[in-house]
């Protein structure tokens, strides 16, 4: 049997256990934006530590940082050999509204082939493949033909606030060939993709103070500025009718997309009709002169996140509120600023801020964009593991989501970062019902057992950025 | 000693007992917009009946709507003088937010001789008072100098929006020459006022729709409508700049301001530098060529109660919404027409509605707006009755607040309608830390019997319309 095969049995015989344990993972409601659930980032640090350790991975630790603590843990024993740095992340996005759950978020449920719970598939899901990856290794021959690091953060959801720094302190420790991240989708159902190009994202939220306490919006109606009215105006004022952002400035910096790209994405054929179908609306909407991929891949966007004011509740209440506010991302590409944009942005809010009232803008964590050639050895590499065990070429594409901390790994540790995702745009990240297709989770463990083989082949010097 | 100077002494005497009391209700968390609250609304209805029987009312009844029901109760042995139909309500508005209140809604706190509570001022204490002021007079007098009736209602918060049935239902047994409503304002601290004229309401919520679920606005923003974009730009049009509506015929029916109207606020000397002090703004906004006065009294309004969509905990979540909305309300003047302005809102929405969602548009209950002749015998009478206690002249004035029953009461029973209040603007109806001074509890209740003189002063011929 070659190795594909031997963990193919292996894989197979383990697939019970494996999502009894996946479960158990996905059972800690590890929200990092709350912090009442701060104790469970904690279980969930320590349950990761743990299936560190079944699976093999020596110099364990659970490491303090600002906020949620990073969990570390390596094999380093392939001597000569490239060192692989596998990054994800534990911890999860908030669950409201909760109606919409069919499932409790944090009660994993199978159907149909798939794992429902929120981190199913973000990222939960994927970090425990790449353990249960190495531990099948360890088992079967004792040894990894490559050396691996493994750091698992606990803030990729609230924009790793704290792993920036981390990385800094500690550059000697996760010195590495090439960083491995499974925090991407695939291009569809069958389809397998690798990212060469993430969005980067920076935030505000605007708070508009009118009075000092809520009034009675017959009394007051009319003679008092509403903190509502001023909210909406500012937000309005953001977008042209056809969604454009009208912010002065905005779009300055951003690469012209290159004849190429735009060829290779309409050769995808992307489905269009599907995905109107998929998400439930009857038209797409964006910038004009764009196709839909071009927008989510290539273009920036400013998206609000949450609005909120007043009374939200059943029925009315005939109130004239206090306060009001918004949150807002944009979605940056390169060569965008995030500390550029949030100038901008600020001078869009100072320049729209109606009468009335006061307008507080705080901002939110910053990611830059990031983009890595697609010829190079590793991502290629890559492109033939999923090739080995899905059958079909792989697509190279770029992706609208952010995970800032790609461009700062790309940045300290310089190094090159493969972006090898088992996710599915259908399946629900960050929204309710995520969920994870299994068969994703079958294939994908064998992709990355097959990716160590594939790398132990390279020298260091040829996998050099 | 006069009729006052007993009423005096006997509210001196059961000053503490009177507290405790109304405390005993105020502790009733009778909510009608929220159906959680359907049982405390029942317990307020029989607590309010138990307070008829001790005041010496016969003929009690709770008679059920098909909503919160009305409470019932009248003394009818004062042959051949007239009889005042007293009208309130038991029910009173959502606390949200709780963290604003220095003490529970529903825990009666009195600090510096004002009772706090969600319901002490609005309408609650208002309404124990006039339940107080007969079991006083007939304590002394075994009986009274007038008929009374008193009808109070659950449903005052929500629009009442079945009263007016009840009341249709009801004519005969409700017949009255006047009547009483305590639930405005004074004009200010120990300056009374009668009010003459009330502004009605109508409103709509308005949801809007995008994809069928919520989206990941990394991997969908840009390329699908977000619904908050949607509701900011629907709110954004209601208003210019300057605070003027620009719903398209919005102002057409408006009656315009008599000069001896102007003249009679602007002799009022209203004191706006107090009243941004007050509520903690810098500067009072609204239509251009008006005072705060008019504004608020005799012109219209379309204010945003509430704004809701995506996330608004702590922190951040990078989401791409599938819902949006708004929940708004019109205040409308003499000549205006609840049906007439829900119609343009629904067309103005229609308009201005943007690409890539879909709205719906739900109506709220409507009141019409209402006005009385100021020279009429029973208002006047009201005038002296205050005078009397407060020694200072009573101020005719309009109120921006809406009790839309009253234009209701006044087209079924065809009887005028005196509004004599004794709230004061300061104290946070609708909103956190509500509260209700006690001198005017203490004065308004001497206020109240007096009334009850003065109107058995008049024949029935004398009191019609």
């Amino acid at each position: 049997m070659d190795h594909l095969q031997t963990l193919d049995k292996y894989f197979q015989e383990q697939r019970d256990t494996h999502l009894e344990q996946l479960k158990e993972f996905l059972r800690i409601p590890s929200i990092s934006s709350l912090s009442e659930h701060k104790n469970d980032m904690q279980k969930a640090a320590e349950w990761l530590l743990n299936s560190f350790q079944a699976a093999g991975l020596e110099n364990l630790s659970i490491d303090e940082t600002a906020g949620h603590p990073v969990v570390y843990g390596d094999w380093l024993h392939a001597e000569g050999k490239p060192t692989i740095l596998v990054y994800g992340h534990y911890d999860v996005q908030p669950v409201d509204p909760l109606r919409l759950w069919e499932s409790g978020p944090f009660e994993p449920e199978i159907r149909d082939n798939k794992m429902y719970a929120r981190g199913a598939s973000d990222d939960k899901g994927q970090v425990f493949m790449h353990v249960k990856a190495v531990e099948a290794l360890m088992k079967q021959n004792g040894s990894l033909p490559v050396n691996v690091k493994f750091i698992i953060e606990g803030e990729e959801e609230i924009g790793s606030p704290h792993l920036e720094k981390y990385i800094e302190a500690n550059k000697e420790k996760l010195a590495a060939d090439i960083i491995v991240i499974s925090d991407t989708g695939m291009y569809g159902p069958g389809h397998p993709a690798v990212c060469y190009g993430l969005r980067g994202l920076c935030g505000v939220q605007i708070d508009v103070q009118g009075a000092k306490g809520d009034l009675h919006s017959g009394l007051f109606g009319g003679g008092v500025a509403n903190p509502i009215h001023a909210i909406a105006e500012i937000l309005a004022s953001f977008h042209d009718q056809e969604g454009t952002i009208t912010v002065d400035g905005f779009y300055d910096d951003v690469r012209p997309l290159a004849d190429e790209e735009r060829d290779a994405y309409k050769a995808l054929n992307f489905d269009e009709e599907a995905l109107k179908e998929e998400i439930g609306v009857t038209e797409l909407f964006g910038e004009k002169g764009f196709s839909h991929l071009e927008r989510t891949w290539t273009r920036p966007t400013l998206e609000v996140n949450g609005v909120f004011g007043g009374f939200s509740g059943e029925g009315l209440k005939t109130v004239l509120p206090a306060e009001a506010g918004a949150k807002i991302t944009c979605r940056l590409v390169p060569d965008q600023d995030p500390d550029v944009i949030i100038e901008k942005l600020k001078a869009h809010i100072e320049k729209h801020k109606p009468a009335g009232v006061t307008v507080n803008v705080t901002e939110f964590d910053k990611g830059k964009p990031f983009i890595t050639p697609f010829d190079h050895p590793a991502i290629q590499a890559a492109g033939r593991s999923y090739e080995k065990v899905y059958n079909v070429p792989t697509a190279f594409t770029r992706m609208g989501g952010s995970i800032p901390i790609v461009a700062a790994f790309d940045e300290i540790l310089e190094v090159p970062v493969v972006l090898m995702g088992f996710g599915l745009s259908s399946e629900n990240f960050h929204a309710p019902n995520e969920h994870f297709h299994l068969e994703n989770f079958d294939q994908g463990l064998r992709v990355i057992g097959d990716y160590y083989y594939e790398i132990a082949a390279f020298s260091k010097d040829e996998l050099k950025k």
